[in-house]
């Protein structure tokens, strides 16, 4: 049973302004709040079906707190996504703010303005899979701890961590890997550059690329070939989606370092 | 002015029942409704702020039909997007069906129930840039014409033949490429692999992966390597989004038919 109150304040957390207010978000799905129980984050609360509760005991009885049962009339109150999942958790967020210094030896990841939620969760789940450790996103890149994003890392926002700030205050660090790749349309073929392991990949806005500001400190500007048929025929795709060319970096990329 | 019929009429196209029913689907955005006016699908009714209308005059002036202008309140009522754009087209639907013969040379794409429209869109997308040309999807796969998948494509939808039906049928075919892969999490490394551009690509489930069914036709199991740092310890990515491992093979084959 979940009282009105409790209602109204979960619900609360749809919103980045109850998120902002209140420091806690949702991370919902069976998987999803059995790993965030069991890792790093602070969770205050857990709402799942009786049934999710009596098959998981072993595993939820032994961290806090302990789950509440709601019926699945109650969770579609409380839930974000469209389709109720049997678990619910109410988590604090972390505070992350610009690292005063370059990562250690790495990859890095900078988003400048990633808007869309899926996007966002998704290029993290592939950071996570290379083994990327840290991501700096744009002011204008979407938020974390937005139920969409979190539901895309599919758990990896727990292993990756994700700060914001003014990118060009990042990329003004000294001691940063001495290659800076950036994604363009007209770059050279990443099959022919010299590719390193130890650097810092620009992902671009959407819609508008990589900003100008973000450009200036591009080392290495590098592109996708496309294999289209017939372009002048049949037109062709002209770009690819954000994340999807961020997956193809990272991959090539450590194919390289592994050769 | 928009009559109350005709947004009765366009919201029965947000579902397929009504999709299906009428053979019309819609296609929204700026760029995607200039690109569908100039291509070769039937388009019956085009809806778009006068705006648009004046400063696309040239492009929408050589196209039946003549498009209506609409109030962003009217659009409002129409728009199947969470945010309505400039234009709004009402296209005749394409009726494809599994080919009764293999296709020839080239890279197939065949798709095992991909459930999330935005996975199935994003697909369609790689498929247009790297220069396949048909996509075979399993009846349970997402709908081609739900607005979403639409929108993820990018208009990409136009230049991909997106077919329907029983996909063990489709691999039962002779003259099918000698190559089906299939990706696994425990295949043979892609960069290990010996990878062929003539073949046919099986991508699996979002969450149960290749069906047995299909897995059957699968002539070789391939993996694309994580790189997660100290799996043991911090955990890791289980697996990538289904769009993301299906971009980073087909650019790994488009890459070694190219060195």
């Amino acid at each position: 049973m979940i009282s009105k109150n409790q209602i109204r304040f979960i619900r609360a957390l749809h919103a980045k302004k109850g998120r902002e207010s209140h420091r806690l978000f949702l991370c919902e799905g069976s998987k999803g709040v059995l790993e965030v129980i069991a890792g790093s984050y602070e969770v205050l609360q857990v709402f799942a079906f009786q049934e999710w509760i009596d098959e998981n005991a072993a595993a939820v009885s032994a961290h806090k707190p302990v789950p509440e049962p709601v019926l699945l009339s109650e969770m579609e109150r409380i839930t974000a996504l469209s389709t109720p999942s049997p678990a619910l958790a109410v988590v604090r967020m972390k505070e992350h703010s610009l690292p005063a210094e370059a990562a250690p030896d790495g990859l890095t990841l900078v988003l400048d303005d990633i808007q869309d939620p899926g996007n966002l969760g998704t290029i993290i789940r592939i950071a996570d899979w290379f083994g990327i450790r840290r991501i700096v996103c744009s002011p204008g890149t979407a938020e974390l701890y937005n139920p969409k994003v979190i539901q895309a890392t599919m758990g990896s926002f727990m292993r990756v961590e994700v700060v914001y700030g003014e990118i060009s205050a990042f990329l003004s660090l000294t001691g940063l890997p001495a290659n800076i790749f950036g994604t363009f349309l007209s770059g050279k073929n990443i099959y022919e550059a010299e590719l390193s392991s130890n650097a810092v990949i620009i992902v671009g806005n959407e819609s508008r690329g990589i900003s100008e500001a973000a450009e200036k400190f591009v080392t290495d500007k590098i592109t996708i070939p496309s294999y289209a048929l017939d372009k002048k025929e049949r037109g062709h795709a002209e770009s690819l989606n954000a994340a999807i060319a961020t997956a193809i970096v990272c991959a090539e990329l450590r194919r390289r370092s592994h050769v």
